[in-house]
C-alpha cells in the first residue's frame, strides 16, 4: 500500500518519550482516539505509521510518520494539508520538516497549470530569468498605475504585477484599474514589440471572484496575483485548474506558518505546498532585502520549485523582498534561469522609470549565460 | 479620520532603533516603499502612523500603528488581514498582540450570521452551556457514523460534528455520509423531541462547495464545520453570509500563526479575527488536554468571542482537544454559559456511547447555575 511519508521534528519536554509522542502525533493526525478504543484491525488501514525516531540534536528527535493514502480522500489538497499539519499545527514543539510525494498522489492534482515552459511562451523568453517589477504606491489613481505600468512595458519588463495591497480601494477600483492598467501595457506592447504580462492583484472577497475573471477576460489579462494563505490554498487549486491565467503566489499572511521552529519547514510551504496547489511562480524574499531570510532559505524553495515532482511543471521563484537593482549583477549568477527578478522600490526612486527598467531590463539579458546550477 | 490601530510587538537586533523599525513596518504593510520615493502629500492619506513606541521589556517594543480605512479596501476581509499581518508575517521578530476596530470598519461587515442567540435558538436552549461530540474515527461507513450519531443524538447532546478528519474519503463519501447521519439525527430527535444538530465538516475542494452546500439543504443540515485557514477567511466570511448554516470554525491547520512570539496572539486570531469571519462557534483546545494551552490563553479567546464588538453577534467557545468527561464538571463552571463543551474520545472509550452521552448531558444541565463570569 502506497502512503504518504512525512518527517517531523520534535522537542521533547524533560522525561518525553519520543517513541510515544510520535505515536501520539500519528493518531492526532489521523483517528484522533487514544489507541484502544476503536478496533486495531479497523485502524490499520485509516492510522498513520511511526516508521522511525531518532534523535538528531539533544532534546531533538526526527519521526517519519506514514499516512495511508485512503486517509486522504480522492484529489481534496486541504485534506491533504489537514493530514500533514492540521491539529499538529496547535503543538509549539513540533515542526514539519519534509514530505516525501508518493506519485499515485501527486496524480490527482494538476499543479501549475502553465509552469516555468507556459509562464516562458507567455512572455515570449526561452532561456533567461525574466524581469518583474511591483505596481505602487497605494494611493494612485488608475491612470498614474497604467502610466507606471506603460513605461515599465517600454523598459522592456516581463511582468508588471500590482503590489499585493491594491485591492480595490477607492483610490484605484480592481475593474478601472484592471482595464486602465492592462490597456496601456497593451499599447505599449504594440508599439515595442514585446510581450510584457500584466499580473493583477486577485486577493479578494470569493463571492466576487468570477466577476474579478470576467473583467480579467474582458482586459485580455492571462495572469494574475494571488496569495494562497489568503485567500486559501484551494482557491489556488480551483483557480490553477479552471481560470487560464497564469499564477504568481504571493507570501502575504504565510509567513507565520514557516520558517521557525515550529511551523512548515520555507521550502515545503512555498516550494512543494504552492506549487501543488498550483502556483506557476511563487513570490519570496531574496537574501539580503527587507526580510530576514538567508542564502540557503531561497535555494531550498528554489529546489523544490524546480525538483522532479511527479508529473507536475516546475514553477519560477519570483525573488523581491527589497533587492536594489544596484546589486541584480551579483544575484543574477547565483540562482538558476528559472527565477523572476522582481525590483519594485529601487526602480521608483529613479527619476526616469523607463530608463531605470530599461537597465534592468538590458542587465538580465547581458548577465547570461550564468552558470547553469541544479538547485535541487 | 477614524482609523485602524494595530499593536505590534517587536524583538529588537542589538543597535536596532525602535522607532525607526516602527516606521519601516507601518511603511511595509501600507505603501511598501522607502520615504521619499513618494509625494509626502499623497502618502498622507495612505501610509500607516506611528502613533507611539515603548520598550516592554529588555529589548521588546510596543508600537501602535494607525493605518487609514481608506488603505483596506471597503468591505475586504482579506486586504484587512494583509495590512494588518501581510508582509510583517515574513518577519520572525515582530508580533501582532491586538486590534481596535472602528465601528465604522466593523460596520463593513457581517460577522456571525446567527452568533451566540441564533445557535442557541436552533438547539432549543436557552441559558445553559452546549454539549458537543465528534463523529470519528476515520475508517468508518456512513450508517457506523450514523449509528454513533444517533446514539449521541439520544443521549442529548446539542451539536454531533463530524471529526474535521472526516472529508471524501472512500469509507464514507461526503454526500452518503451527510444524507446518512442527518438522516438518523432527524429519526432520533422525532423519537425524542430533543433538537440535536448535525454539524458535518464542509472544508473541502472550493470547487465543489455549492454541491455539497445543495446536499446540505437535501438533508436538512443547518450548521457546518469549516477551518478557516485550510478554505480561508473569506470564504467562511461568504458561507456565513449566503448559506443561512450556523458555523463551527475549526483550528486545523491554524495553529503555526498564533500563539508564540512571533505570528498573531491567540485571542486576535482565534477571537476577533474568527468571529469577523463569521463562525458562530469557534473550536480550541481547553486548557489540561492535549494541546498546550493554558486556561488564560482559553478566556482570553472566550473574552473576544463574548467582548462587545460593534454590531456584530457574540460567538460561542467551543472547548475540545482531549477533555475528560470525568473532570468536566470541574471545568464548567470556570467558564461562561456561552461555552460548548465538546467530547469526543472520553465518550468512545466508554462501552455504552448512549448512556455516556446522556451522563455528559445531564452534567451539563446539572452544573448550572454556574458563577456568572465576564470573559471579557
Amino acid at each position: 500500500m502506497s502512503r504518504l511519508r512525512a518527517r517531523y521534528e520534535l522537542r521533547l519536554a524533560t522525561g518525553e518519550s519520543a517513541e510515544a509522542r510520535a505515536l501520539d502525533l500519528a493518531r492526532e493526525q489521523t483517528v484522533e482516539l487514544p489507541a484502544g478504543v476503536a478496533a486495531a484491525e479497523r485502524e490499520a488501514a485509516s492510522v498513520g505509521v511511526v516508521e522511525s525516531v531518532a534523535e538528531v540534536a539533544p532534546g531533538v528527535h526526527a519521526a517519519t510518520i506514514a499516512y495511508p493514502l485512503a486517509a486522504l480522500g480522492d484529489a481534496d489538497l486541504l485534506q491533504l494539508v489537514n493530514v500533514l499539519w492540521g491539529n499538529v499545527s496547535l503543538q509549539r514543539d513540533a515542526r514539519l520538516l519534509a514530505v516525501e510525494w508518493p506519485r499515485e498522489l501527486l496524480a490527482r492534482f494538476l499543479g501549475p497549470a502553465l509552469g516555468v515552459a507556459g509562464l516562458r511562451a507567455l512572455c515570449g523568453v526561452e532561456r533567461r530569468p525574466l524581469t518583474a517589477t511591483a505596481l505602487k504606491p497605494l494611493g494612485l489613481a488608475p491612470r498614474e498605475l497604467a502610466r507606471l505600468a506603460g513605461e515599465c512595458a517600454r523598459g522592456g519588463i516581463d511582468l508588471v504585477k500590482d503590489d499585493h495591497g491594491l485591492a480595490d480601494q477607492e483610490w484605484a477600483p480592481f475593474r478601472e484599474r484592471v482595464l486602465a492598467v492592462a490597456g496601456e501595457i497593451a499599447r505599449a506592447n504594440r508599439a515595442t514589440g514585446g510581450r510584457t504580462l500584466y499580473v493583477p492583484n486577485l486577493t479578494g472577497p470569493v463571492d466576487r471572484l468570477e466577476e474579478r475573471l470576467e473583467t480579467l477576460r474582458e482586459a485580455g489579462v492571462r495572469a494574475a496575483l494571488v496569495a494562497p494563505l489568503l485567500v486559501g490554498l484551494d482557491a489556488v487549486r480551483a483557480l490553477a485548474a479552471a481560470s487560464g491565467l497564469a499564477l504568481v503566489a504571493h507570501p502575504a499572511f504565510a509567513g507565520s506558518l514557516a520558517g521557525g521552529t515550529s511551523g512548515l519547514a520555507l521550502e515545503l510551504l512555498f516550494g512543494d505546498l504552492f506549487r501543488l496547489a498550483g502556483a506557476d511562480a511563487v513570490v519570496f524574499p531574496n537574501a539580503g532585502g527587507r526580510f530576514p531570510f538567508g542564502y540557503d532559505d531561497c535555494r531550498r524553495i528554489a529546489g523544490r520549485l524546480a525538483a522532479p515532482l511527479g508529473e507536475l511543471a516546475p514553477s519560477f521563484l519570483m525573488l523581491g523582498g527589497g533587492i536594489d537593482a544596484a546589486r541584480l549583477a551579483a544575484w543574477i549568477p547565483r540562482y538558476s534561469a528559472d527565477t523572476i527578478w522582481l525590483v519594485g522600490g529601487s526602480l521608483y526612486a529613479r527619476a526616469d522609470l523607463r530608463s531605470a527598467a530599461r537597465e534592468m531590463a538590458e542587465l538580465v539579458r547581458r548577465v547570461a549565460p550564468w552558470p547553469v546550477e541544479a538547485t535541487a
